[in-house]
């Protein structure tokens, strides 16, 4: 198998990523195709010690292609991605464009693989805040039924791209030289500061864009309405990783061991843990990892049938390249 | 009047919150003696443009004193308090030390006033956390009965001292340069870095000392065990500001538009939000501010009868300082 791949947003955070898995992993490239804006086409990236050049993404990218993995922001992949779909790629998408739209299968292979097989062009990535509270709940559903999880993020730069990131480093230097810095990616001061999550505010919902996106995503991820999702959504000034507090109403009791022994055996997860230490996952820990970081499992003593837990991982690595990767792997393994 | 006050503690974040709050709010001191360990006696503070020398703290530092606001840590609140109460001082003690014991008061002075009146010398000012979350939430519970309140906590350095503090901006800014640091005062790395509260695991109950206390207290405070507390503490590299979300289960449906008329007539509370520009309350906005500002409330769609809403206060301000001015003056007015 030899397979044709182009990335769409291979300059972005996501993208780099995406370049270093692919070669980690060994996915069977037969050839590579860098697309980006105009501004970034012409430059080159380092792919396997072979310098690839950026192309300018067109509607004219896509022939011959296998395989799309897109990450270039929502209204490019509206533009684009049913040019690469007519052309006869498979896209797997980042964005939340389609991860709605009837006939997109929106995938976390370690909990609904058998969705793939489902698509119409397009794959959709869920959104990664809504992968890292899946990896560990599903298994939780499945073993004893989830009514409802409560989830407050804390959420990295990362989540708004590689500008932003670059962005909370140049603040933080500002404001630690008492210099003056006016951010332009993310509209709040960042720098030892934090703020609910600056997605679109939804004031007949009450909710954000980036909370309704979990709430939304996990019915659809795990084909119920049964389980109940609320989410703050907030940022944090860390680089590349999510943390996230959750705290799970089962339908009948469970204990701390129960739930631990549930997921010790879950798939992309993994316990860290030193309590003796007073030691959990912490986005440092989580930067760069491919497993999402599970700890802290203690009993909500406040509500009956109800367990907290605290779950970090790379928004960047599982919340985005891994978790499209995997996808790929499934569709031209 | 006039009163004879007493700083232990006086060197710390706490203690110059407390010169700058008795001199701004004009508090009728009639002499100040500054107290601190022996490695800080000698140097001087300012008070009112005066320059007060630091004194060494003994058990005879009392004498004469009429109050002793007491913040330098909780084994040196047990060893020195009651030599305070002693000689005739009342203390108001802002370490954990006595905020339950039997006979002390846990006061807000929004909330329960009327129990400084039953002190036996000493009156205990609550943890930041759970002062910054009782304030928006005694009202509501007042007004429309509280069921459950699950608080997740976005928690400053500044709990943790001036020290904390100086050692978050020095670790940032090594990590900005690359240099390596060793933190001294923090046990985890907290620059771009988020964990679970610090203070004490208790692997039997599942809470960590600050989660406990944010249980407890509010209990006290509230004088009920009806209103159920669950917390999850978290430290952000932020300098000196908690931020809170806080979800409220009632005992029957409240409207976002009943629990905001009454956040806006609650003592100590400020509504700070600009919803159409997605702005909420945020570290920096409370920093240096004596109300507890909140916004963002929303319906739990997840459940029945439940709110939720985002609060940030001064951690050494209301979480501390202010606090303990306010039981002073109304011990003293």
């Amino acid at each position: 198998m030899s397979v044709k791949v182009a990335i769409m947003g291979a300059t972005g955070a996501v993208g780099a990523e995406l370049l270093s898995l692919l070669a980690e992993r060994n996915f069977p490239i037969g050839s590579l195709r860098l697309l980006a804006s105009k501004r970034s086409a012409g430059s080159s990236l380092a792919f396997r010690g072979e310098s690839i050049k950026v192309e300018e993404l067109t509607h004219n990218s896509f022939e011959g292609m296998d395989l799309v993995l897109a990450s270039a922001g929502g209204s490019i992949s509206a533009e684009f991605a049913p040019s690469a779909v007519k052309a006869g790629a498979v896209v797997v998408e980042n964005t939340s464009k389609f991860r709605m739209t009837e006939g997109v299968p929106l995938v976390v292979p370690e909990i609904n693989a058998h969705r793939i097989k489902d698509h119409r062009g397009i794959i959709a990535n869920p959104n990664c805040s809504t992968i890292i509270m899946a990896l560990p709940v599903f298994p939780l559903h499945q073993a004893f039924g989830v009514k409802r999880v409560h989830a407050c993020t804390y959420q990295a730069a990362s989540g708004a791209g590689a500008r932003a990131m670059d962005e909370l480093k140049l603040e933080t230097a500002a404001v630690l030289e008492g210099r003056d810095f006016q951010p332009t990616v993310i509209p709040f001061p960042y720098a030892f500061n934090v703020f609910p999550h600056n997605a679109p505010w939804l004031p007949d919902l009450g909710y954000n864009e980036e909370e309704l996106k979990m709430v939304k995503e996990t019915a659809k991820i795990f084909e119920t309405e049964s389980v109940k999702v609320h989410a703050t959504c907030v940022r944090v000034p860390v680089l590349r990783a999510h943390s996230e507090a959750i705290n799970v109403e089962f339908e009948r009791e469970v204990s701390v061991a129960e739930a631990m022994d549930v997921l010790r055996s879950a798939p992309g997860v993994q316990i860290l843990e030193d309590p003796s230490a007073n030691r959990w996952p912490m986005p440092l820990d989580a930067s760069g990892k491919d497993p999402v970081l599970v700890g802290r499992m203690r009993k909500d003593k406040s509500q009956a049938n109800t367990l907290d837990f605290w779950v970090v991982g790379d928004q960047i690595r599982k919340g985005a390249a891994l978790n499209a990767v995997q996808i790929a792997e499934l569709l031209f393994a």
